[in-house]
């Protein structure tokens, strides 16, 4: 454990300083398992959209534990008490909460284990450190998941106005310019509160929250979401996919040690030893990048085409709109595809398919966003809203798209 | 008529540099009726809420032109053909759109002079400089009329998202440091384009025409409608009132010698003689603060306290709800009042009082903003819009709000 | 006193959010005194070149508390005892530092009263309030006039790098758009520290402290001593002397009843008594302005033609140069001028006349700035800096200015 | 070559928007030699101190290009005659200027290749790039060699005050939060001009251009020369040279393709065929941290500690001084380090290693900063400065620095 115990303070363009003040908290931060956040973008493909937007889960996570202090002590001013204890839980729990993404963040998170989400990964990371800590992350651990008895404590580290959204709306916006994104994190929070052990925003906050959810949306649209990066990050998991299958068919493949394990292997929820956590933290975003850069001089078309188009940024087309694609649309341009190539309609898939992305900037079935009335009465910031348009929002919109090598153009012309 | 037509710059925090490259428009500036716009505050009485609101309608004025250059520079890149005249007219036309402002803008429209709204003093305005300047304001005029043949051009000046909105959005949300009012008007211009001579927002722009909309909203509850602002401009109306009170029934007050005359005299839409516009370009915020100052010290009880709570920041209390207040409310707390001071119910009138305050972020009878989609159909955003939010946003709220003296707080415990 | 005591916020556009979090502060906030800073504008007349700098002495007087707090905060969090009635004591001193300014700051300070200093008058505005609060000013008004026995307390009120500097060049430069002049305040606060009861940067902050003193030159040239408004505050000044001399030889001026009292009597330290100061404190920008727009139509040439000037933005030339103007430059351009408009010697004085400005960055004969090296020796910035900049820095420089109304611009190409 | 001619616009934090106007321009932006940028970090290790500096350099070339066009669009609104072949052909200059930069940028300029500068390697690939573009390069190529007759040109390229320092200091500052780094490009920009084929700053800029010099200065040691991001960088130069050293000795180091050319051949000026310019093209980042992850499994004592410190931020200590370190100091460490983990001497200087940084602000040598004077005139800014500080900026200023392990602290203490 270390000895250095004194003020660490980080610049950061978006706060002015984020301050590290526990000495177990630098300890962590200092633990290879976090490190890795470094190599790991908060954005994943977004870069090719926005080419600001190279920040990282390293950097989001340290953001996240600093509105974590400004909210704590926020909450303090206002007599909710938090034990010092509770605090450093309250920042442990928030800086490792994603500390299981893997590679490109959201943009793999299916392709290169199966069945297990990011949280899942995070939690066994922490059981982890906790072993190598001497349990001192057993109170964070509680209240990461839900089991701590104050029940406002998970809602600040997961619920639909919690530090995470907080930081990375502000910091992706910030990163990518996304100008419009941006949201007053600092006026969010000082209007926080808790009434009944539930996190509540005080009601003259109430334009904020809505400035927040719509800010939300937008992103969503015009960055997570955003066609092209759509595009790329659906290149990258048919990469992976190929990868997979031709290493599953004795084809040799560069790769590094730690991706190779993850391509040879099928990995899913029970096979995740110790090991397997041990491989999964040397994985990051050069691990792919750097098998897709060797990939794309590989004799596979496949896999070499693909891979040339995220190198080179040639992505393909994506159309995208509110009403389904046919069968018919599919086939047509895939049949074009496959004589145009001397290809076969499996190796077509690869380059023609279709799907769907939703979006729901507030999601009325997970935890609300509470809204303090003067009376002290808790309500659903739905309900509480004199204008309906948050009870919109909360319906869910589907888009559906359809995806194409750019040779196709003329062809796609439906 | 100015011999200087060589590239003028100024500095202006919110977008750099600001250029004025027409010698025409630069002469304009130097107006005397347009200089008196430096001591117009742009927020009226906001400046109590939020300190660092000073900002004025000349600092606007200027920022509405700069948006139009860079507005008609976008268009031109988009082949929409406009002539250096009508760029001039335009420039000209939203410079000069808001010079019949009087005294703390909005704050008092109605009191200075009556029936009468800026628009039309606006007007005014421009005829005479169209005189002085030889008929070379024509062509604005008929724009600012909208009696010019291309339609879109008064959309620019005069509609739901017109240079106007875009600059004080920007410009009150910088100035008063409500964050969250800030809206990102390169975006926004950036996605402009005329279609069949309507002003139109591309497609993919609707998501930013949304927070907009929100963030217009969000400016209205917080900043223009916020209660403690609201209390002091109604103040201020009392203030106006109490004075033309005074001085019809012969009781002398300190004013300046424009002020005078609209105290003296009820200035209708038809006693608006070059000669009373001439009185009404010598009057600014400086009159009315000047004479509240000396107020301060009159004998009549109600100029007196009602002057004194400007001066000093001593606001009355404003309660605001959904309901109405009712009359017993309001007659409760009068008489209380006039025991309390032995006034009579006229004046106690000026203390205690009540009304409504209305907003509505969208106005769905107004000039509609226009989506552009991509299949060159134009729709209201409203419809165009894949959430219903912007259909409750066109909802007007109403507020009631009751008025009185700090004193009374107890008795308005209900 | 107050019964609120409860948490205030306050919107700042540069820090985000201003905390009053002492019932006195609040109090002295609320008070008559201290509202009057309201309407005295901190940049003096820089918004006829600056059209944003209307911010004003309160604004700029609460963010210095502001930055007073987070220092404070630093300093403790290196274990430099400061007890909370310290605490209070220099949010005090430095809130109520300016409260002695007159209209328009700088602009006017010798013109209303004679050899006194703003800072002069601030304190008999603190003795003042110190009576009516009970003596609760008193340890504020220790350390601000440096009898209190930990002298770095007096540093952080008054020195070359003190809370007062780093928010009027953040301030000043955040209104008037003059980027360059921006300040880091919260790096330099987070470098300072106490050593030996001085107060002194860290080692590692010495290119802040550089760059601290590079803007304030740069806004010295750039905004304070711009030659434009430079020529607006001498106009100003002539203006006052003479309305004091008209008055003075029985020539009725329209003024405000306070201004009235400083036209007619002339007011030196030994005459300022406490009614004088009560006059004092009803005076502020309205006054003076309120009566050059009435001086705009007075009968005499000079006093209308000055304040002419000021109201249109009608200002005179002038030139500025690193070598003195000669008598003859002067000599000639004030016959020609005299001849012009049959004017004498005395009143061409008014429109024609030199004198100089100086611009020191950095003062060696002032409280130095400290810098603490890492064996906690202590040395002056000036020694410290492996650079010789700053001693160049400190060498003041001496420019020269001639003035002459516009009409005689072609007279004075010499 | 590329039928998209339209207006292309992409979101930057910092501008707002960069357009690209020329259809050239877009492809070469396109062309796999640029998109590598993307993959090229702008500040090498720093992010290891700034953990937001990740842009890279594709985006500060985007950048780069931006300004120019702001330039030249400020140069003809003076006069300045600028052809449209001109204006692209500087647009090409520029955007290209830095295509020859290795991975990690300037961190390992001299590691991978051998006494080649990164300039020369940009003017290979834009040979190359003329031969694939049909020689629509010529002109900018000539403008970058210094060949075309029109001098300023050049300077716009490269020279103390380019677009290129102007933009990587505004965007360092940008992304690394050191905030004081910040310069104001679009002022300084405003206040070009060209007299006598030379780019001058109009003599009002003076202060800007100071403020620009301090600012780099202040960049140089906060960021660029900060000594963690120094000692990483130097740790990266030494596995390099390691894994040189282990490769020619016949050891078998895991390594990306086009990295093990570069690790087995010794690449000097004359080896620079066409082929190795498309091994260097396929070099970036990737391969780079990619083979140092791998390495920090390796048998090699010395590449596995190093590498380690790369990968989990557990960097040797620096020491940084203004006196050179002695042999003795040197040896005294290496000595002990040798006993310590039983290695040879020269396995030692891989971990124990001293050596210098030098930083000046302004380069008398170089390319001045050329002030016009009211009188057309034209001077150095450090003889026009009427501070001596530009002066002192110009002597160079040298730090020596002694490099050793964590372990070595106390025996360090010298």
């Amino acid at each position: 454990m270390s000895q250095i115990n004194k003020l660490k303070i980080l610049n950061d363009p978006i706060y002015g300083f984020i301050s590290i003040t526990n000495p177990l908290v630098y300890d962590l931060i200092q633990h290879p398992y976090f490190q890795r956040l470094r190599r790991i973008s908060q954005m994943g493909m977004s870069y090719l959209v926005y080419p600001g937007a190279h920040h990282t889960r390293f950097h989001h996570a340290l953001g996240c534990m600093h509105l974590m202090q400004k909210t704590v002590a926020v909450l303090r001013s206002k007599d909710v008490a938090i034990s010092d204890d509770e605090e450093n839980a309250l920042c442990i729990a928030i800086l490792l909460h994603d500390i299981g993404h893997g590679p490109f963040s959201h943009a793999m998170e299916h392709s290169i284990v199966e069945g297990i989400s990011h949280e899942h990964i995070s939690l066994m990371f922490m059981d982890e450190l906790n072993k190598e800590f001497g349990g001192r992350l057993s109170l964070a651990i509680s209240i990461f998941k839900g089991e701590y008895h104050r029940k406002f404590m998970l809602q600040l580290i997961s619920s639909q106005m919690d530090m995470d959204r907080m930081d990375y709306l502000k910091r992706d916006s910030f990163y990518s310019g996304v100008a419009e994104g941006n949201i007053n994190s600092e006026r969010l929070i000082q209007m926080l509160n808790v009434q009944d052990d539930t996190l509540v925003v005080e009601e003259k906050g109430i334009y904020s929250v809505e400035k927040f959810i719509v800010a939300r949306r937008l992103m969503y649209w015009q960055a997570y979401l955003h066609k092209t990066s759509v595009a790329a990050e659906l290149v990258l998991t048919k990469i992976l996919k190929r990868a997979k299958e031709l290493t599953h068919s004795g084809v040799y493949l560069t790769a590094s040690e730690p991706l190779r394990h993850f391509l040879v292997h099928r990995i899913g929820l029970e096979d995740f030893t110790p090991e397997v956590l041990t491989k999964f933290s040397y994985l990051d975003d050069f691990d792919i990048m750097g098998a897709v850069k060797a990939w794309q001089f590989h004799d596979d078309f496949v896999l070499r085409e693909l891979s040339r188009m995220i190198i080179n940024r040639d992505l393909p087309k994506i159309k995208l709109r509110a009403e389904k694609f046919t069968k018919d649309n599919l086939e047509n341009l895939r049949n074009y595809l496959m004589e145009l190539h001397s290809i076969t309609e499996k190796e077509a898939n690869y380059f023609v398919f279709k799907g769907k992305i939703k979006n729901q900037a507030y999601n009325k079935e997970g935890e609300p966003i509470h809204i303090l009335r003067k009376d002290k009465s808790i309500e659903d910031v739905v309900a509480a809203s004199d204008q309906l348009n948050l009870k919109a929002l909360s319906k869910p919109v589907t888009k559906y798209y359809l995806c194409f090598p750019k040779e196709l153009l003329q062809q796609a012309a439906f």
